[in-house]
């Protein structure tokens, strides 16, 4: 193993990692569109597609571990490394919970899960989660502490959307009965939580590269 | 630095891991008891508390950082303090949990956020959350495969659990309105999420434990 193929290796699997995220990304971009339509077709496609997440996730983490193990690198590739696979398992949890919103679709399904005063809010989040995701593939791929940065509004934008839902199922003037309100408590939970992993990651890209910046492991303290 | 020094340090952050798994526990056991009194004091007590559990995860998660920079574990013991800071993300979360329980508990004072029909459930929720707390505890500590394969009956008896509560909220019986049902179906998914995070951890302890018994890293996979 020559040093090359080493920093070959950490650069395919922060790519990998990337792209990755962007299938769970993906992922959740369809079961949204599923979700809002009560398309079976679309949702069985989201729920039959994640294994491959899972595999790559699988692939993703043993390939960090075999980098570790076999070129021992230290300091910052060390820190880079061991935070990849960190970051795989925040994406893990992303791809499972864009497959709970598909298998909600599919339970409700010919009905449409979110009755249509949420149907908005639904759209937005599932906006928001999409640009989350794209914003940490992008922040992964190039590490790039700016876009990591600016996540934060689109986290306070699911903030918000998830606290309004709760205004409105908890409000006299639902009509939809206690099931309906589950699927949508639930469902919002699954976006919040979605836009939580992505912010997470992008959190540990901005302490990598600080860290990186000052030469310092303390900065990501 | 001397190799028996960096031996201790690895057993010394197993331990410290063993340990704020502990904490979560007894965070868990603390809402779960508030939850079924509507204890404000109690309640209080683990939102307060849960800042001890963060800090605790946030220096044992440095502390693995500094043993691989430092000592350069190779093969099985660098799989170890790799998956540590794993388990030290998966307890962190479980605190979060606990936190949650705690807050619906504050947010529903002086009600109980649990109608009395399901307040038998979340008592078996809460006891099989702390067995699965304890258990994941001591195969952090022990090393211990038999504990972590035990755990799985401990997992279905939670999901049964979880399971019949949706079948009372979404029954014709329901007499308790949307609110509690929506803290009920979002109580049932914490102590859900508590348990898949322990039974995540002693999936781990299984690989590694494996993984050295056979000498072999493909024992994980």
């Amino acid at each position: 193993m020559v040093r090359t193929s080493y920093r070959e290796q950490l650069v395919a699997l922060a790519a990998k990692i990337a792209e990755i995220c962007g299938l769970a990304t993906v992922a959740m971009e369809t079961a949204t569109r599923a979700l809002l339509r009560a398309d079976l077709v679309l949702a069985e496609r989201v729920i039959r597609e994640h294994d491959q997440i899972v595999d790559a996730c699988m692939a993703a983490e043993e390939a960090a571990f075999v980098l570790l193990v076999r070129h021992q690198p230290v300091a910052g590739d060390l820190r880079t490394v061991v935070t990849s696979i960190q970051n795989v398992f925040d994406i893990e949890r992303m791809g499972v919970l864009a497959k709970h919103v598909a298998r909600i679709t599919v339970r409700r399904h010919p009905e449409v899960a979110v009755p249509s005063e949420v149907a908005h809010d639904f759209a937005e989040m599932g906006r928001v989660a999409v640009q989350l995701g794209n914003a940490t593939q992008q922040a992964l791929l190039m590490r790039d502490v700016e876009t990591a940065t600016s996540i934060d509004d689109e986290d306070d934008a699911m903030d918000a959307l998830h606290a309004h839902l709760f205004v409105v199922v908890m409000g006299r003037e639902w009509q939809h009965g206690v099931p309906a309100a589950i699927d949508v408590t639930m469902l919002g939970r699954f976006y919040e939580r979605f836009a939580d992993h992505a912010v997470e990651i992008c959190r540990r890209v901005n302490f990598q590269v600080l860290g990186e910046t000052t030469g310092s492991d303390e900065a990501r303290t």
